[in-house]
């Protein structure tokens, strides 16, 4: 199963595509995308254009995306809202189940602890996909999001498995 | 000279088109998108299906979308923020320029006043475009924007005639 993480953001926007074998994980590629244009339509349909060529070349089988930690900077909040939705409508588009988990989930499923540091979760990704290179920070946000996306469908999986076989 | 007004709202998204004929505006078409699905990313996505569908439908030339109050309520901020995103989005995506302007920018040129109440708006706009069967108050709203960008055109269009014919 292949799995795309998303860390919306409007500037940049990271992605990570990992593909999951049972308990295994293998890293595919990662990268950034940078919203271009004068006026925020045209940075939201760059963010678009490039978002739905990532789907393109490495179709995965499902998604996750980061949901968005709404804090006292309205204005802030509000673009990322914008952003959120490009990371939420091109997996919708592609016909794709879209996972969301809140970042302290995703820290709590990669590093342990849900208020991990930003270098730790970057350290922990690094350590479940050797030899992966990262393309940043966002990049590797993205890919800790797969990673949380495929550890919660394995439990998911488990739990179906069980309640399968206790009928 | 058609023109799109879109009034961008998660549940509701209001739109309106009109026809600008120098000072003459004329009624084409008004509704109202409902999102539909379950999770967010549906919901987006069913928004983006029902514009997209008004575009092909009616052929505007430019559009215009509400710039987005921030308030206190953070939540309400995020929710707003994508479906502005969507109504930003699908006009971009048809090659249109997308005016923005604010709340009060919409209602000082509709009404003459920028507080003015939301029933005046409605009855400004039913003046302005006799016989038109409003779909409610989102699509009353989305052709006041598209009001708004008609006469913001217009002004742009004879300053600019202005400055050729002192060249």
């Amino acid at each position: 199963m292949r799995v795309l993480g998303i860390d919306p953001g409007l500037r940049n926007m990271g992605w990570g595509v990992i593909d999951v074998f049972g308990t295994r994980l293998i890293h595919v590629a990662n990268g950034v995308c940078h919203s271009q244009g004068l006026d925020l339509a045209s940075r939201l349909l760059s963010l678009h254009e490039q978002l739905t060529d990532v789907l393109a070349r490495f179709g995965p089988d499902c998604a996750a995306v980061e949901q968005t930690f709404v804090n006292k900077d309205a204005v802030a909040t509000l673009k990322l809202g914008h952003a959120r939705a490009i990371a939420l409508l091109v997996p919708a588009q592609a016909g794709l189940n879209v996972g969301e988990y809140a970042p302290n989930a995703v820290k709590k499923t990669v590093v342990g602890v849900g208020k991990a540091a930003k270098q730790q979760v970057d350290h922990m990704v690094r350590m479940q996909l050797p030899g992966a290179q990262i393309a940043g920070p966002d990049a590797a946000d993205a890919l800790a999001i797969a990673i949380c996306h495929a550890h919660h469908m394995q439990s998911a999986g488990r739990w179906a498995a069980a309640v399968r076989a206790a009928q």
